[in-house]
């Protein structure tokens, strides 16, 4: 991905963390804290005008999980280095991971201070895997959860993900065509989205195409020709409606030669009237059953506001504003210690406190279906409603069933249409209620209070 | 980085691009279009407050050029795939980019509508490119961008990357670490930027090391035998001031044992408050060299506030605002056609017209140094000023001196020092001047009215 095949083996694997992740292993060793520790990921609060967060990328951080082990150059750099003792070194070079695994399925509905994903390992191995776990659920949650307001906006119509070139980097390209999928986009044009996970995969033709020709008519000829069944004719790059035109023109040649129009794209100008001008072309033109796609700079508020209109799109291209979840791209979360050696451990960092422990989610649902409250507790507290925590590694090894993507983008579908009407819409609403249990409220109290007493003011 | 080894081999190569540069790439095949192509990178607006963008990722964009060539798996999967014909395949199979690139080089302020990146190749070559181009080069100028806004708002302060973990994915980290230091920060946490790019890495603790103690003193004295010369103390975990006087405490015994306490670091409350209560603590401990770091949640107007009020703060461990660049995480930017055959080519899209042909941007510096305006022409002009765009390869070959990260870093504070005042404050001033050639503006001109005359309304 970035220099020569040598450092680049450094750049993909567990040195992908931060320097004190590495530090702490070396400290831990060295304290000898090498017991069972237990970690969770979480998300603070939900950003920008979000209502719920949709839970995503838990393929990629058991990935992680599986392929705890350093490579030769990776062996070498921490020796080469000199910022370690040989303690260190003969701990790393026989990494393993060999802990567990809860998670909620992805897919799922997600509020403030449930926990994602819990990890319970030796100490420095779950600190180690800190700043990449966060990082792979971060990146796919983002883009989940961005995604998944656009198909409550436009409920029916095909959304496709055109957000590759604007996404940061390559990883997020591809893991936004696999987010906005699970949560309910058709398709996406990133090309390997298809080999990687089966995901649909559509594209049409760029402006620089209808630009190298001489004549835009001819250009639509060529790619007809070349591309019968991918006939989504780009009418935007010079006078939209002339191009709509040409394209009703042409339309009885290419049925002569059994090649069918399959779209028209309009990527520009003002997308309302645009797409009433075109649809009437095309249905003068005898082409009514010629879906109109639109892209460029599209959102959800952009999506309803066309649902709204019922303006004559059948589907859309989405980009930026899905692939970077323009308005907030980033989520609050963080991956906490909540218990070492089976002790509660907490955070009391202004504003940032955490609930100790190992946790568990109940969710309750009304006779409808619909989502009425959760209840955060302890894992081996006894509580009404579904647990959606589930075990996804054993031993180091991957649980089946985990990690289906249809699934998951079924779970999701399930979960949205289960949502709170409310927390359906694109403005923020009352907060779905997640209770704490008595016994965590209690606990954590007790803890802050030792914690200060013991350290504190002295 | 995704699934097996088989499959990833397929999702960073040149298979990692929109579906519909290949359908192109058929239909120009099936057209017999394959003559030499002009494309250039630019950027249509400044987003958010910005007043103006560093130009980054050239480095990752030209090695990107130098690895075009499919492998097996892709050639493989092409074939399988069923959509492309047998001209197509020959044509993968011996994909080299032979091609001219010309750009600004890294660290170069950059305004809207100004070439970043010329791409001059083969039609089909050039256009498949456009995809990966657009996704690494937005990525390093969006985080550079971003950077160079925090590296103005706190001239001289000690500025760290600590974004890894809410980055997009593995490769926005990495880019992120390397395009802040390019704008002027001091180091990262990421470690593979260390080896990657001999980047500084810098790392302390996190709140679980002193979390997974039981006495937050002893967690300090543990870390400090660990790593004596890292010994920079969280001190937010439970009680900030107490946890500073504990390091006044300890101090000694430390000293005793020859290691020296290089920091402490605040991750939460009213930084402004808790920096004077602990530099005061420090101070009458005696430990007025020992710096104080700040993280959590920082960006360009915080850092500026701090400075404004002198806050007694020493460095600043930025991460989720500098690595997605939360305020604005995307740019307006595109890949054009400017030219085919040599004859110009432009787009009149509504609001996304463009300027055709090969361009170059002349800038002019008053005698103080500081940038007066920029020219937009044709290459082939006359213009007074000092030209950036410079050729960085030549028959698919990286031209030497193009990539040397340190020379970015030096243009890019030198360019910063010449920002007109105005454009240096982080509220949005008057736009620096860029103006258009005559003869640019003519044939722009021309061009418009032919394509509209020719193509449009018939």
């Amino acid at each position: 991905m970035i220099a020569s095949r040598h450092t680049s083996s450094l750049a993909n694997g567990l040195l992908l963390t931060d320097l004190y992740q590495l530090n702490m292993v070396q400290a831990y060793l060295d304290a000898g804290m090498t017991d069972r520790a237990v970690f969770e990921f979480f998300v603070r609060d939900l950003p920008g005008p979000r209502n719920f967060m949709l839970a995503a990328g838990l393929e990629q951080a058991l990935a992680q999980l599986e392929r705890v082990r350093l490579n030769e150059d990776e062996l070498a750099w921490l020796r080469d280095s000199g910022r370690f003792n040989s303690t260190f070194m003969d701990y790393m070079a026989d990494l393993r991971f060999d802990g567990e695994v809860h998670a909620m399925p992805e897919g799922t509905a997600v509020f403030p201070n449930e926990p994602v994903l819990r990890v319970s390992a030796p100490l420095p191995v779950a600190q180690l895997l800190e700043t990449r776990l966060i990082n792979l659920l971060h990146t796919s949650m983002v883009v989940a959860s961005k995604a998944a307001r656009m198909t409550l906006a436009a409920p029916g119509k095909n959304l496709v993900d055109f957000g590759l070139r604007r996404a940061h980097g390559a990883e997020a390209g591809l893991l936004g065509a696999r987010a906005s999928y699970i949560a309910g986009f058709n398709g996406t044009a990133t090309v390997p989205a298809q080999p990687l996970w089966g995901i649909p995969i559509t594209g049409t033709m760029a402006h620089s195409f209808i630009e190298a020709h001489t004549d835009e008519e001819q250009a639509f000829l060529d790619f007809a020709r070349s591309r019968p069944n991918e006939t989504v004719f780009l009418i935007d790059t010079y006078d939209t409606e002339a191009a709509a035109k040409k394209v009703v023109r042409i339309a009885p040649t290419l049925a002569a030669e059994g090649i069918k129009v399959h779209g028209v794209r309009i990527d520009s100008g003002d997308l309302n009237a645009l797409s009433h001008s075109v649809r009437r072309i095309l249905d003068d033109g005898g082409l009514s059953d010629v879906p109109i796609i639109a892209s460029g700079g599209l959102d959800e508020w952009r999506l309803r506001d066309c649902v709204d209109d019922e303006v004559p799109i059948d589907g859309f291209g989405i980009g930026t504003a899905l692939t970077t979840s323009e308005d907030a791209p980033a989520l609050n979360c963080a991956y906490k210690l909540q218990e070492y050696q089976g002790h509660l451990k907490r955070k009391l960092s202004e504003g940032k406190e955490t609930w100790p422990g190992r946790k568990q989610v109940w969710r309750d649902y009304d006779a409808s279906g619909v989502m009425q409250a959760d209840i955060l507790g302890f894992e081996d507290e006894d509580m009404p409603g579904t647990p959606l925590l589930q075990p996804v590694m054993r031993d180091g090894a991957v649980l089946e069933g985990t990690t289906d993507l249809e699934a998951a983008r079924e779970r999701a579908a399930r979960e949205l249409a289960a949502l709170p009407p409310r927390l359906q819409e694109l403005e923020p609403a009352d907060p779905y209620p997640v209770r704490v249990s008595e016994r965590l409220q209690a606990e954590a109290e007790r803890l802050a209070h030792a914690l200060r007493g013991d350290d504190g003011a002295s």
